[in-house]
């Protein structure tokens, strides 16, 4: 049993080039031609430089709204990114006041590449907004992003990743007659640890998660889980030879893995939703509270 | 750039039969041996069953205390699943009541093996209660599982998986001669979609996190970001051939990943102190209630 995880080089993407042919074509020098059934990994980033999903900073300095300016003062964040975060999301959900939470000096210690360059980050912006997204995600400030783009401008994710994914394998299948899934990821920080995880934002060709609580084990009985991520699962598999600097693979190939294919499913459909995550926040908190009153926990 | 992902069958495992053993020979068989550098990712699970960290349900039961009892009662959970929760976690610190949160239809509809086998698990234990393990980490009903565990009883993890992980790689190069990375993983729930994904718990001789917050990009800009969680994208990418349910494949050889060595850390260096975790809710719910009473988002 075994997969190949195959990492792919590509050229500088700009959208100037065509990224469908740049990827058809790493794939035959550096993967042998894209097979059938092989899973197609491609990093929101370069899908966003080749499809023009840029910000000029200046321009959104220079046109911020006045609620931008109001709510950048506030977060101390930088006046461009928040008028870049209120133009593609859908609402500001949260701030995470994070130089007020962690310790920035044992942080730019443990984790900085160099401590001077973590402290002037922070000290630039030390709030991070987690925002919905239109297609229901939740990500951290809007997933606007200045690294691996040319100075002076600044990213932001494609809006219908799920439609993005769509049509980059519809493309693909039109120049090599091969169907391959196709997941889009992007990188997001985790919840429980100091760190962030890649995660897929957007999939067409293979069902994002196993359907298959209940499923019988080893011995015959139903199982309590079994519903496995499938495709954040294949994110961070890919997220091993993306990296996240100046490594230059955006894009990985997945070869060898059984998965179910769909088309009429995507990663907006297992979204928790909002609904849900509210009621849920709430009813944890009441039963919480109950079982402490209770003095039981 | 190419990683191999090499899942690997195990026979049954037991207190009786030696792990290490039936380790080292399947990857001889079934992956040529094991190799320098090689990740070798093993569920928790295995463990649990080889180091007879297994409780006997009935025994559970009969010893239940009365305040697992009464827990038992409020949240409507099976009392022995909360007797051992009590006994292997260090306390409880949420109850998410399931049922009353998700349509429990609509689930068993969506993600169910088998809709009446879903409907009776949900019955049977409809409330998750959220754990601090020994070790730190956060884990629903302290990672206390019956699935592919003989009938009549439950496993439970490792509670220093950290030292787990460290005697396997002591051992693997007692036998081979190979220093080779382990890690340990188990299932979570994932927070943001609906399903779970694999986690390390334990590691040695990896670093389970690179430190390059501030690295350069590829226009020589420091970016933010850059601290990529290596071990959980290991758990992730292992997690595709293990599977859940009868697949028998518990362990997972990673071949050709370039990673920092180091003994010195491990997962339980890198969850986010708990201080950290309460003082980041309170200060994030501050922060974003002033920001809604100015009405800036």
């Amino acid at each position: 049993m075994r997969l190949e995880i195959i990492g792919l080089k590509l050229p500088e993407v700009t959208q100037e080039i065509d990224l469908l042919d740049a990827i058809v074509s790493a794939a035959e020098k550096q993967a042998g031609g894209l097979r059938r059934d092989d899973v197609l990994v491609i990093t929101s980033k370069i899908i966003s430089k080749a499809r023009g999903y840029i910000f000029s900073i200046k321009e959104l300095e220079e046109k911020a709204s006045g609620r931008a300016k109001r709510l950048a003062k506030y977060t101390r964040k930088p006046v461009w990114l928040v008028e870049g975060i209120l133009r593609v999301s859908r609402r500001i959900v949260a701030a995470i006041p994070l130089t007020s939470i962690v310790d920035v000096e044992e942080f730019a210690e443990k984790y900085g590449a160099k401590r001077e360059n973590v402290l002037e980050l922070l000290e630039k912006d030390p709030c991070v907004l987690v925002t919905a997204m239109p297609d229901g995600r939740l990500a951290t400030d809007a997933g606007i992003d200045s690294s691996n783009v040319p100075p002076g401008f600044a990213c932001y994710p494609p809006l219908d990743p799920d439609k993005e994914a769509r049509r980059i394998a519809l493309e693909i299948r039109k120049r090599t007659g091969k169907d391959v899934a196709v997941i889009i990821v992007d990188t997001e920080a985790s919840l429980t640890k100091i760190g962030s995880v890649d995660v897929a934002i957007g999939c067409s060709g293979i069902d994002p998660v196993d359907r298959c609580f209940g499923e019988l084990d080893l011995y015959g009985k139903p199982k309590y889980g079994g519903i496995d991520l499938v495709a954040d699962e294949i994110a961070c598999a890919a997220a091993l030879l993306i990296k996240q600097a100046a490594q230059g693979v955006p894009v990985v190939v997945i070869r060898g893995l059984k998965y179910k294919k769909t088309y009429s499913v995507g990663v907006k459909d297992i979204y928790i939703p909002r609904k849900t995550l509210r009621k849920g926040i709430l009813k944890t908190f009441l039963a919480t509270a109950k079982l402490k009153l209770l003095r039981l926990i």
